[in-house]
């Protein structure tokens, strides 16, 4: 199947590309649609393929030897994933999960290198968008060293409004399916003490909750409380 | 000053390079030492260039808004470091100090994109090494999430034996400055729990400290604690 380039034109990471350069990549490429809760690779598995999100989100996963397992991040489109050729390992570290439809174009690994090397102005913005993701990362290892557990909370949730924010008369609302579990384990912290917190928010008007559903109906509280703000 | 290619040679960043790339690589470079407790650069700072360590080790530290020092990252020889560029910034996120006495190359920051684009292997190379940088994120958030505070610091002090151990008649001897704060500010927690921690393991015969100095005599004992064994 071809795939047309006005479908990834309009996104950064190619904002530099020439059209014919752009075709050339696309002729690698095959699309494909997530449904929701399937997972697009397991941890563990050989890397085959890297792929770059177009739509929908992902929640990568990682399980830790004794077996809890903590969300490493949220894809969200445009984003490049699944590319472990890049961390120099041949199986995937993590397990990559639809949090809602999604598509996305997937390319054989072996061309990873060959990819970057002979379209050097998207390795400049591919190691842009892994050197934001470390940027990511040590937010949150700074932000998990210092920081009370409700703030981090606040943070995670409000990062979620600014990248996966959808206005509705009432507030923000999560565009992808959200469980408290999958905010405890991007905190950090456990399943009960995110409950606590979020029974509190919603008792203050804060967020309005919901099986996998969550509303921000004070996103300036919330934004206060993740600063470390007064409200 | 002309610097030799020899001295850099042997990095694995540059091992795909042509000595005639490498050499004007080289001629755009500058030379620099550090003495032990000075600042490369500082957090905030403008991002005017980026470096490579070829001697020496580094603490990269930041301070979060309400004061609080976390180290991010330890540099070790043959690493990249400073390339704010790279992460789309035009400041230093953080802190660069010398936990031992260093000497790094430096390039001028505009120069990042042609330096990538120009030499598009190296850009593979760069881009694995941030790539594995945030795999050791990763790994960081994953031990803070579900790790108990022991093991952590446990996993912490095998992971700088294997990168900056030196073997020793009765150990494995970290080769730079690193005192309990340090560790504290590397795991998460507070200086008493690390003091705590080190105490108990050297009443046990698992390290031996010292100021600023770190010598671990049971190295399997270590290793068995980070893995979560029984000693």
């Amino acid at each position: 199947m071809k795939i047309d380039r006005t479908v990834v034109r309009s996104l950064a990471l190619f904002d530099k590309m020439t059209d014919a350069d752009l075709d050339r990549l696309l002729s690698h490429a095959t699309s494909r649609r997530i449904p929701l809760g399937e997972a697009v690779f397991e941890q563990g598995q050989e890397a085959t393929s890297f792929f770059l999100l177009l739509h929908g989100r992902l929640k990568v996963t990682q399980v830790t030897e004794d077996g809890q397992q903590i969300i490493v991040r949220i894809v969200h489109p445009g984003d490049l994933f699944g590319f472990a050729k890049a961390l120099r390992r041949s199986d995937y570290p993590g397990t990559a999960i639809a949090a809602a439809e999604s598509v996305a174009l997937s390319w054989p690994t072996e061309i990873w290198p060959d990819f970057v090397e002979q379209n050097p102005r998207l390795a400049v913005t591919t190691m842009q968008t892994i050197g934001q993701r470390l940027d990511e990362a040590h937010t949150r290892i700074r932000e998990m060293s210092t920081e009370e557990v409700e703030r981090r909370v606040a943070h995670v949730v409000w990062r979620l409004c600014q990248q996966a924010g959808k206005r509705e008369p009432n507030g923000i609302r999560i565009d992808f399916q959200i469980s408290r579990q999958d905010i405890a384990e991007m905190t950090g912290t456990t399943l009960f003490t995110v409950s606590r917190i979020l029974s509190a928010w919603e008792a203050r008007g804060l967020v309005e909750g919901g099986r996998q559903k969550l509303l921000v109906r004070d996103p300036e509280g919330l934004s206060l409380l993740a600063e470390g703000g007064k409200e």
